[in-house]
């Protein structure tokens, strides 16, 4: 199977169909709405204002992104309800930054101790942002503990914060058979730190959890909104967790053949292009939906070394294959551009307005 | 220790130590000479103009790129001899673009087959472009086996092209005690090779080898050349590989303590900064040069999760630490521009030129 596009550049590139992406978009959007649960796509997976906008035109209540930078390029495109889920140190200058996204849009920063409310105050108060507690529902990064939430509510509170809710990001649901598991501790560890802060006399309005692979288990008795970033591409990862199919994966790479060796092709996306995540429980470096019995064994800056299976010949040199990375958000992050495809005939280009703007 | 040089940005970024950078070139320049081995240095690493040009500087004979958009980059930077180490598949789009670098600059191109000779006669005949046989000498990605480098020269001379050599990379040296086997293999690989085309009577001027890790063991009775990329600045891996130590590593992230739990402190560079490489062989997502017995045990896009050992406190929020990634060229990849240092003072910051110049 050729699979380069008409109309497309050189390879290695990534594409997007725009046909599928649009079924992801409005399959979650209406999941969500079903359940009544308002949905906030993280943005942090396309960094790209044109689906930003599509999410919103299907009801999104607003988008989340994961740092000042992102929050300033969505703002200045006018993107009106923005929360920034991350535990934010806000020295003067970011503090500057945030209080010039503030006067654009409606700003929601997550924060995750008393230490971090205190600099908030120095720099953010009066500006007219709001502030989420962040809750370690089981993936023992960032948040505090249920138990704990009350506490930071309240400081905010003395701060002269609006407290907007609280929200966790369920990140060990990434994991072979993890999902449901991860989507009744996420509600647990939501529903315990918001009874934490209700007790104080505050309260609680927003009740947000992750992700695309819980989001299908996401409790509608406990959270008002969700936040699922991969969805609108999917990628392999989420393939080989079960939490979609490879006819949902919008997003692949296209890559030439440039080289084999025995079962072995050698094709020209590799890290630098696909990204270089590997958790131990992904069967390679990425996945060829084409070839589903074809495994990347190896993974280097600029070559993908894919193992076809004892009697499938590998295709021959020049062939041009679609590849899932395995992570796309780490997989856009590297690109440029994104080039949008119907049918297999390239229609546009979207730039990847908010690549690299990590601080 | 607070590492946030004066007139820094908010972190995470990328800080080069412009003193520690320049001894590194100058180290591995003086070792190559005084070896009477060329030096090629491989531009993917550090993909900026001003690094290039300083190593040309100090004699290297040009320089090595993994793309045709490298080339483009460092052609129209005025750099007068590239080799694009790769094996270029060579479509009438690809071909157009390589003509235009090699009507500037002096280009060579790899090659791993005759097929490859073939797609390349069909659009760079009379271009000038020369070409270098690929060898595998050991790591199994693309390149033949020593023996068949000879039918390969051949096929390229009846087409019309100037063989200039053979190259190798060794990248199985990048493996705990793996680097001065790699060196043999790599010296054997390349010494064979150059044989089975002599014998046809077709002059091998170049045998070039890599790699940062295999370079200290590089044969100077066979190889001619070599294409180390990462020793401009060092990385956690080659620290870990023992071939070079933490006072080597010349670019580090600067990143933000923005929470803690226990011994563990959740730092603000994630895989989008640091990049997400992590080969088995290695203890953790990255190192950090001031906390040597501190441990990376966890990477998201936006968040480290540094484990401290019993006894040791994490550091403080608000903290700026430095950390090397495992794998400088991805990390590179990821930043639009580095940030300059000397003494702890920003002096500069530099565009990486050719990043996500992937295809």
């Amino acid at each position: 199977m050729m699979h380069l596009p008409a109309d497309a550049p050189d390879t290695p590139f990534l594409a997007v169909d725009i046909d599928l992406m649009s079924r992801n978009l409005e399959r979650t959007a209406t999941s969500a709405a079903e359940r009544g649960i308002a949905l906030r796509p993280h943005a942090k997976t396309h960094k790209v204002i044109e689906i930003g906008r599509r999410q919103t035109e299907l009801g999104a209540v607003g988008l989340t992104v994961a740092t000042v930078g992102e929050a300033e390029v969505f703002a200045a495109a006018g993107f009106t309800d923005l929360f920034l889920a991350y535990p934010v140190w806000a020295t003067p200058s970011r503090s500057a930054r945030l209080r010039a996204v503030a006067e654009r849009t409606t700003l929601t920063l997550g924060v995750d101790s008393i230490d971090g409310v205190t600099e908030l105050a120095s720099g953010l108060a009066e500006s007219g942002v709001r502030l989420m507690i962040e809750v370690d529902s089981g993936h023992h990064r960032s948040g505090v503990q249920p138990g704990d939430a009350g506490a930071i509510a309240t400081a905010a509170v003395r701060a002269g914060f609006d407290v907007a809710g609280v929200f966790t990001f369920p990140g060990h649901g990434y994991a072979l058979e993890g999902r449901a598991k991860a989507a009744r501790e996420e509600a647990e560890a939501i529903a315990g730190a918001a009874a934490s802060i209700e007790r104080l006399g505050i309260d609680v309005p927003v009740r947000s959890g992750g992700s695309t692979p819980t989001m299908a288990d996401a409790d509608p008795s406990v959270l008002t909104e969700m936040r699922p970033g991969v969805y609108v591409f999917n990628d392999a990862q989420q393939v080989e967790l079960g939490s979609c199919s490879f006819a949902d994966v919008a997003l692949t790479a296209r890559a030439t053949v440039v080289s084999r060796s025995g079962q072995n092709a050698i094709i020209d996306a590799g890290s630098k292009v696909l990204g270089a995540d590997q958790p131990r429980w992904v069967t390679g470096g990425g996945r060829l939906p084409d070839y589903p019995d074809a495994r990347i064994v190896a993974l280097s800056e600029h070559h993908a070394t894919v193992a076809f299976p004892p009697g499938e010949a590998p295709p021959v040199r020049g062939t041009v294959l679609r590849v899932a990375p395995n992570h796309v958000c780490n997989a856009v992050n590297l690109a440029n551009e994104l080039v949008i495809v119907s049918n297999e005939t390239v229609i546009d280009s979207w730039i990847v307005a908010a690549r690299g703007r990590n601080n």
